[in-house]
């Protein structure tokens, strides 16, 4: 039975490791991208800032004493041309390899998707690589849908 | 003879409504922009703000005593989870409707990247409505490949 909870503090450990997995698979496709090991530790001073903060919620997928994935999300300003005072933003949601394809990262969605609602959020957002065109279906098949793209030249 | 020049504290009225167009062009596409005059305000703020700073460069194009467009572009410190130090990003490049097809966005982009080159910037980055479908095949004309897609969730 896979529980979707708040994370906790004793938590951060196994966090900073699925977000370095994420930060690899990132560097695989582009290398704009730090490595885990290179943004090892400036994810766990952002882990360690966020606890706690009204808006930011980070969330794991547990069974029994097993984490299988994670999710963060917070609500933010949107940029300056944007009609709408705060948005939520998706940060991060990852689930390990081994336990895809069951709906893990949906139940942590929904959470919070919840909580949007309960904080009067109207505009959920995310930004997803281009290339990753696993999570770009993933995003559409839970609503999401594209509507900028980032664009870069190297020099 | 169309010359490129750096904007003057006498042209932000020119600038600024050149930015209102454009920001009518994107709340046309998705009432989730300011229009131009929701952003009026804030748009002629930033212009006052920027001038003269040394990571910020504003250039208009000049035909005699007309601007026929305008871009903005910045040298930025990128998202935490990029290896570089700094990004050039363009914020923003207009042309009037009446003076497209010659060239003049490009002259623009041209000197952009003459500044980005002299301050050894090695990413130059930027952000299209994806259906701005005209702004999309100009930027990849000029050298720009999508990396990144923002989604979003309307709830």
């Amino acid at each position: 039975m896979i529980k979707i909870i708040e994370a906790k503090k004793k938590d951060i450990n196994s966090i900073v490791k699925m977000a370095k997995e994420m930060a690899d698979f990132h560097r695989k496709i582009d290398d704009y991208y730090k490595s885990g090991k290179e943004h090892e530790k400036r994810l766990r001073a952002l882990a360690l800032k966020s606890f706690g903060k009204r808006n930011i919620k980070a969330l794991i997928a547990k069974d029994k004493n097993k984490i299988l994935g994670y999710g963060v999300a917070s609500i933010e300003k949107p940029r300056d041309y944007v009609r709408h005072k705060k948005i939520g933003y998706i940060k991060g949601l990852y689930v390990k390899e081994a336990y895809r394809g069951r709906g893990v990262g949906k139940q942590i969605f929904n959470k919070f998707l919840e909580w949007f609602k309960s904080r009067n959020i109207k505009y959920i957002e995310l930004s997803v690589d281009s290339r990753n065109k696993i999570g770009i279906s993933v995003w559409k098949k839970y609503g999401f849908f594209e509507y900028q793209k980032k664009m870069r030249m190297d020099l």
